[in-house]
């Protein structure tokens, strides 16, 4: 059984205040996109494909180098929009039964989170990792107004969202829409059900200098 | 002008898997809760009220002789929960005219963004700080299923949540009910106007012990 993993890696780093993209910024020696990869690369029967802006693509032949990094993972260009990326990396598909897309600035993810979370899909067809939300949340409306929502019912999704191929090639033959905010969203609006998973607590996104600390000292003491 | 700060600190800790309550938890070198209070404590004008289940008052006072903390905070014992905890610390109100509700385990709120929330409390009547959320989030009903919610329209509570003492008061009167998960929402149930302003990147919630890692990284580099 063969799985393909896309790994989305488009941000320019513009939150993080840095002239670098944060999927190349160093986490304990190594840029965060490395470490990503590696625990993609580390699942037995795993094929990892990892999108990057054209542009970045020379900056991250040349990090694999410096580094000797010899994980394998294949490389397509990605496109103007998060959506254009994971279809790019889609045409990469070679009829592995599942596939899950996973942001590339989750580098905290592990091999054994990662294939309970493909376990779940190939079970379910889906399986999107969410976790409870621990602060209060509240809903934004277009005339500016709030209002609070039950935490109970609020989930914080994660990645890797995986599911079995058909369903998700198919949901990306949708026209994007400003509504499709994660993959779940796409393969929602095509009718797909939703499985929610378990995800993994210290499996954060790395958006700000404060998460690169906490990913750091999480690496140091895991 | 004088304004008054409730620190509540109820929790009892099962979530870091420790035996000790997490606002008692030691980051670097001092218990969480009085990072927090050192951090109101240290804004002019304000008088600080901690909320502690009467269980871990003793406790408390023993820290703060061990420590040598001398930072001026009254102690009220809370009650069965989070509402009643609040409602014990308003009993102590005498006259000051705003009064702003604080997660105890939020000690990474620094006395700057205390000011700029309470001055916003001043000018519209509430004042909740929150974020965008960087993850996609979706919402589960009460039969299980789940769908996704616009993430643009997402905004994630923190504290301190500021409001013109009548306000909160008044809104306190109201017995309690399930949907209340923070005071915004009990404000908002008495038919008040939520202000929002913006929230501080670090200013994190402490649930887990990534959170305290985190925390410890953020604290060294300050």
């Amino acid at each position: 059984m063969k799985n393909l993993a896309i790994v989305v890696a488009g941000g320019s780093g513009t939150r993080m205040g840095a002239a670098v993209p944060k999927q190349f910024l160093p986490l304990c020696g190594k840029p965060v996109l490395m470490h990503t990869v590696e625990a993609f690369a580390s699942v037995p029967g795993m094929r990892v494909v990892v999108v990057l802006p054209e542009s970045q693509i020379g900056t991250w032949e040349a990090l694999c180098r410096q580094h000797g990094f010899c994980a394998p993972a294949e490389v397509v260009a990605g496109g103007a929009s998060r959506h254009q990326s994971v279809r790019n990396g889609l045409a990469m598909w070679s009829g592995e039964e599942l596939i899950g897309v996973h942001d590339g600035v989750r580098p905290l993810v592990s091999a054994t989170f990662i294939e309970s979370v493909y376990a779940d899909a190939s079970r379910f067809g889906t399986s999107i990792p969410v976790l409870p939300s621990v602060e209060s949340v509240r809903l934004v409306g277009l005339d500016g107004a709030s209002r609070s929502v039950d935490r109970s019912s609020v989930m914080m999704v994660q990645t890797p969202q995986v599911f079995r191929s058909s369903i998700l090639l198919d949901a990306y033959r949708q026209p994007e829409s400003p509504l499709f905010t994660d993959d779940a969203s796409v393969v929602e609006a095509n009718g797909g059900e939703i499985h929610l998973s378990e995800g993994l607590r210290g499996n954060i996104k790395l958006t700000t200098p404060a998460d690169m600390l906490m990913a750091e000292a999480l690496m140091r003491k895991a």
